[in-house]
């Protein structure tokens, strides 16, 4: 097997350039054929100024969001590069696969958001909003990566990126454009959908005889510090995350104070349930650097809305409860009872949570009032116009929750079928012992 | 001992769990009579902006103070926690420790605060500068548990959080609303009180027998690299700090230019210091790693006033040499003599450099005349309107004195009993054997 | 020759302390001199407003320009310090002399850059522009460090900062007053000119015994995530440092837009020829760590213009293959042909890329139309106003041509004279057993 590995790792010196150029040459024809600046960000910028009857260059959008976007993109590449740096031996396949994908998948994500949010006129006009928008869609491979983190191929993760970026796009556009459901946070398109898609994808990826490397998967000291570094800019960050594309205005200025909220509350009910659940009541490192993000995640559908910062503490303090639950029940169960080998706990940090974000959001959907919002507040934060003039709460409540399903049927569905694929020989698949090592 | 020590442990699982779940229930009860969004955060904005005749959302305080408040943010949970693993064994007690008090802290401020300044009809409204508040307020906390880290519980720790939040905001509402001093940057409300309440915690909870692990208070060489993560995000966002909350335009800008001068200036003095008295002409790490700080909570206070670039170089100058020197001569003076144990040297990173900022805001403020300032610009920044119409520069220098000395009353008085109360035999006090070990 | 080290670093003791004291009572009295708030920051600024008809405190530069100029502290100080942690035993070395280097450099830097930019009635008025400019002006040193990292004495650092500080500014100054030539992200003025200075400096003190310290000049597993952390930020902030001088509005904005398409390409072809140049396929951390970044530089000059995001997917594309190539052929010729000792590789990071990114800037500006940039948007983005009303595109690329080689030879003149220099032996040179050692 030792050969067999190495015969692996040298296919890999022709395979994973050759994916890497073709892709790229891809890419800069497409680009070229379809990509173009935006309104805001072309020459142009001053007669459209003058159409739009702007006095000033702070209207650009770029001064609403570019604060919030480099927050998330430090999310996206030291958020979960680092996050998942706590294996004692797996801290560049970390950071670095994590790094190749990211860059590999934004460049696609531009492109199929844009064919399905910003086509005009037969090209793909992009600005700030696009690249916050790219960075989600790869966070949804981040949080996939997370599964199966050690026991894959580069090329595998290439390939994998290629079509979550596209089953992501596709699912986007159903529950936004045709179910008309509001997600700014993405607890359904990014969390449940990519938690949920890493989660199959691993299953069908199986390996019985990882267990023999189960020394492998530990932490060490120092790398669990580095792994506190992604945790802190995750949890930090959250706050830019789940309001980057929230309307203008006050729907931006509350996603951030939910937030805020949802992750202070989360880190007390972890630290209390990790040292609850333990033997000797000492906290358990993987919790924290986990389990603390989870109300990050369950406020990503709602937080926009009225949810209200108590109701943002509530949120929280349930997400912590049932992620650090997770850790300490859940993966082992799911790992000897449904071969779910999930590396970093992703069920627990996104799939359980991200579920919450869609019910928590159905249910805030559903509960609003023209009282509570104002009559243009309602309109505006529900973008009850148009054909959607006539929705109601209640039914916007119930496509919500029709979004969850959605989610989760693509990402079942969608997990099995490239999870078949990546299973295909011709990849450069890392042999077993050679898992969870750099 | 050993026994003892771990029987402490057993009684932590159910002690911390349950602190953590009472005070996260009291917290949603209070959140849910008391906290609602405030105008520029609700849904009912669209009607606030015609009647405030505001054209655009770039209005919204969201954009005038968001990108500051997500760097002070990462300057309480990685620049704090990250500057206090330089323990070679206590990385997670640093960071976790930090992370736990400061989440529990966050709450707890955002209603003491928000009973004090932002009360309207029954409820507290808050936006991102009652967040941007709260962490300021649990940055005094921060400092105070460098002085004690190590050497305490975290129930004591969440103790002494809510006593110290509590007292952080009654003296905060003295000097702000009843002395009507201006202290943006906090020299005296977080840095003089903070210090000195967590120094007057530390003689109280004196251990002769700490002297013993000697060897577990120093550093490795990567534990050093971590905590130089901690000093240099404190240093590059400092800016933000002392401008985060500033009145919007050109005093957030002052602030800004002001610290950045002084900060630079901090940072060759003591370097120059740190060699010189080094024996060998060496730089001490330690040094590096606190005492260019200084230069930041020295201008917190004067930071907003026509402090001037060369007038900050200048205070910077002085407290980089005085932090300095607090660390090479002060710190074994205080332990040896005054039975202060001051584990991160908070002594000359804080509480000397913030006396210095005290004065130099009261000297400053005293300085000021309507020809540097101004007519309109006078008014403004001291903010001498209604009852306050009459007072002149020189007053106004004496009532900022007057906040040194009472932040100093309440942090000894207050830190004298809060240390009593922690003196208690019921939070779970670490044996001490276990000091400064994860 | 162990004697003759320890009595050098004696020495050190007294002249370290010395010059960083006599420079900073310089930088005092220079500043009471010269250096003054500028008009947005200056307490007047409700005066100015009504004089430039400003209605909001938000169209203050200062909202415009803050956020990015964080991004850009955060690659000076954290980005590039930790990028040059990886050598085993001289992370302190890296971070801490590079912090010292740094506030100190800033500080001349306001000066030498004010009096050329900002001199007004005898005095210099800065804002937040100006203390980005100094950053950048840093950066340029910092590039320079990268060469002769582990090889100088804090001493030979700081004199080296002050004259490329001065020369930088000098260059600059003929480059965008007297040339007419764009150069907002500095692939001229700051990558070329930074990186050719610390290679001719580094051939001047060319050391023949290096060879022997071959194994300190290497990394260990953790020292590369340190340097890591370096690269991310530098990575992700880099759309900021690009974007952060250019015009408000549009030319910002398309600014990030395609230093993010760039960075995204570089990073696929970085890996692709990293994983091909490797005898096992295997990626090489040195490659992950630099090369990545190539694309950033080579947007440089571009990245404000009409580059379009396919346009920038090539030159990212390109210039990651070209800094890869060099990492593994170039870097050894040099040292072994030229004697040029280029500890972190700036050769393939800086130095060719930026060349590349001078290139692309003049094509760009040459094939500049009325039809792609609209008739006021090619006036502004080339500033062809005042005298320059007449210039055409194709000149300014002749311009832009030229500034290349004044940067060039500004470089290399300018660095043999200061290599000269620091080879005084006034300076406490490092002894070579020391060298690549905290």
């Amino acid at each position: 097997p030792r050969h067999q590995g190495m015969a692996k790792n040298t296919n890999l010196r022709w395979r994973l350039p050759l994916v890497c150029l073709l892709w790229q040459v891809a890419m800069i024809v497409l680009f070229g054929v379809f990509v173009r600046f935006g309104a805001e960000a072309d020459a142009h910028w001053e007669e459209e100024k003058r159409e739009m009857n702007l006095t000033s260059d702070i209207e650009n959008d770029f001064y609403f969001r570019y604060p919030s976007f480099q927050d998330v993109h430090v999310m996206i590449f030291v958020g979960f590069g680092f996050l998942m740096t706590f294996l004692k031996r797996y801290g560049f396949g970390a950071v670095g696969f994590n790094f190749l994908l990211a860059a590999f998948g934004i460049q696609w994500a531009l492109l199929m958001q844009g064919w399905f949010h910003s086509f005009k006129d037969g090209k793909i006009l992009i600005g700030v909003e696009n690249l916050i928008n790219a960075d989600f869609c790869v966070g949804s491979v981040c949080i996939a990566f997370g599964a199966i983190l050690g026991k894959t191929s580069p090329i595998q993760l290439l390939v994998m990126t290629l079509f979550q970026v596209t089953l992501f796009s596709v699912n986007e556009y159903i529950l936004l454009n045709l179910l008309h459901v509001k997600d700014a946070g993405g607890s359904m398109t990014i969390h449940t959908f990519g938690a949920y898609f890493g989660l199959t994808v691993t299953r069908v990826l199986y390996r019985p005889n990882l267990e023999q490397s189960k020394d492998k998967q530990g932490s060490v000291y120092h790398s669990d510090l580095f792994a506190m570094i992604g945790t802190l800019y995750l949890w930090m960050y959250w706050p830019s995350f789940n309001s980057a594309i929230s309307d203008h205005g006050d729907a931006q200025h509350r996603s951030a104070i939910n937030t805020y909220c949802s992750l202070a509350a989360c880190v007390l009910t972890t630290m209390a349930f990790s040292s609850m659940l333990q033997k000797k009541g000492k906290l358990d490192m993987v919790h924290i650097q986990n389990a603390t993000l989870a109300g990050g995640v369950a406020v990503g559908t709602s937080a926009e809305m009225m949810l209200t910062p108590y109701g943002s503490l509530i949120v929280g303090a349930i997400s912590g409860v049932v992620s650090t639950v997770g850790y300490v029940y859940f993966t082992p169960f799911l790992e000897s009872r449904l071969h779910i080998q999930d590396t970093c706990g992703i069920h627990n940090l996104h799939a359980m949570p991200g579920l919450i974000g869609g019910i928590v959001g159905a249910i805030t959907a559903a509960a609003a009032t023209e009282d509570v919002y104002g009559k243009e507040g309602f309109i505006k934060a529900f973008d009850f116009t148009g054909v959607y003039q006539t929705r109601t709460p209640s039914i916007q409540g119930g496509f919500q929750a029709a979004g969850i399903v959605v989610s989760l049927l693509m990402a079942f569905v969608g997990g099995a079928i490239v999870g078949g694929i990546l299973k295909l020989p011709i990849w450069g698949d890392a042999a077993a012992e050679n898992c969870f090592e750099d």
